[in-house]
């Protein structure tokens, strides 16, 4: 099985109240894809970069078993750059500088060897594009779409556009209040998915995440983290622990769409633990077994 | 089995963004025997009202098998009273107006017929007087504590002095975060724990609530409520239901404390459901039942 990943491609320049990291991998088809080879490859990305991306983080995800035929490389043009501060409590950030450089005007383009993948992961980017990708792959099988506060905002008709050709929808929970204009975050979710979802996620950072599907509603813990580093791409990784578990299994039942709620949580707190990609550099299944063992532990209990 | 309680009984005026009620049951003593009394009987109370107290409540009281040797009635003097508004949200409050009224010079005297009651369930007043309780009481075989900000600012030292006394203690988060001086959770439990503190469990509102014992972490998840009319007495049923499954089957393993974490967390839905005590007035054990069964549904994971 394979899973095909569109997002952004960044060069990041990080700041938390532990440190700065300048110029570190990031983006969201970056932070996807990563995380999905630890499940399953090919892994399939599509998204653009200018001239200046380091052939380090090329061979970094070919190492990975990441497929790049789909990324276009802009010579002469600039990686787009973003640089974000975290506050004391990890909670919240500020964006210090955007540069979309050749981001700006992404096109995503299918190659041909793509457009048959059964799994597809979009990585928070205009709704526009996520509506141009799916209607370039054939038929896939289950289409996970994520997104962000700021196309809620802006593109708030394009995104209710696309949002019933997902399967699953993954968003936070103050987008989930802000798309529903409700600060109940069960109602919140009842109004989204009126709008047409099917599977509905809402992530809640610390407090773990929340899935919706038909009469199913699941509540999955965040694990106990006492040292959070760098929250960046949490929410990819969220997206990408869900998406390559229901793929690598080509089960979309309810049982297993809680577990894969629950590889996307441990995705994410491997995510965290350390700045950029780092914490996705050195996995292993069996670590990410073990860790998903560490969340039964945490949650269940006997009758 | 049998537990005793000690805590505030006060009359409260709640307003919400949904209503007004006027001079409804209320106090920590009250909201805990009440949920408690769904599970074991006697529960044995321990309060001072003043001649004001409607005969009403102390009617539904009675009714509600709990013992009311321990209540002490001022003739002359008023009741506590409490007048709190909830925001939109509902997940902040203001205090509108307090009078301790008879409150202010409680004194919790312990009858006799009390004294060896093996379940102790503390309401979050001054740490001073559960302390005197404790000293009081033979050799309980399980006391747990709950506290409040208020005495965190103004009371440190005598809480502290007594938290190792407890074998559970109970706190919300902020809370917890005020204790330890501490933002992230997970420390700010370590450093709670390591003021002596054996169970700690901390409630996070509509995330749910975290136990921490020896090598054990547990979360439990909140109930997923659309409709939360009023969580007035919500921390206080949760210690309810905790102290009640644990006094009910006279059992502190690791098993079943995270159950009892469960049925606090599901006494504290159905206050949450309706003003005042109202939620917790029409209840059998087996409705309580079925909704711990909904916890299970919504949280539990095949491997």
């Amino acid at each position: 099985m394979s899973i095909l990943v569109v997002g952004s491609v960044a060069l990041d320049d990080i700041e938390t109240p532990f440190g700065k990291a300048k110029e570190v991998l990031g983006g969201s088809a970056v932070y996807i894809a990563t995380a999905c080879s630890y499940f399953l490859s090919p892994i399939r990305l599509v998204g653009v970069v200018g001239g200046d991306y380091p052939q380090q983080a090329i061979d970094f995800l070919n190492n990975r078993g990441v497929d790049l035929e789909g990324l276009q490389v802009i010579e002469g043009g600039k990686t787009f750059r973003w640089s974000g501060k975290y506050h004391y409590d990890l909670n919240n950030r500020d964006t210090l500088s955007l540069n979309l450089n050749v981001f700006e005007n992404f096109n995503p383009v299918i190659p041909e060897s793509y457009k048959k993948t059964k799994y597809v992961c979009l990585g928070n980017i205009d709704p526009t594009l996520q509506k141009q990708v799916l209607e370039q792959v054939e038929k896939p099988e289950f289409v996970v779409g994520d997104t962000m506060n700021f196309w809620i905002e802006t593109k708030r008709k394009e995104l209710l556009n696309v949002i019933p050709m997902f399967d699953a929808f993954i968003l936070n929970d103050s987008e989930a209040r802000l798309l529903a204009n409700e600060p109940n975050l069960l109602r919140a979710a009842r109004k989204i998915r009126e709008m047409g979802v099917k599977i509905l996620i809402i992530k809640k950072g610390e407090h773990g995440a929340l899935l919706f599907h038909d009469e199913t509603v699941f509540s999955a813990p965040a694990y106990p983290l006492e040292n959070i580093f760098d929250p960046t791409g949490a929410g990819d990784t969220f997206a990408a622990g869900f998406t390559a578990w229901i793929a690598k299994n080509d089960d979309t039942s309810d049982l297993n769409l809680k577990k894969a709620v629950i590889y996307g949580s441990t995705m994410a707190s491997f995510c965290v633990e350390k700045v950029s990609l780092d914490g996705l550099r050195d996995l292993s299944y069996l670590k990410i077994q073990d860790r998903f063992r560490a969340f039964k532990q945490l949650s269940q209990f006997e009758d």
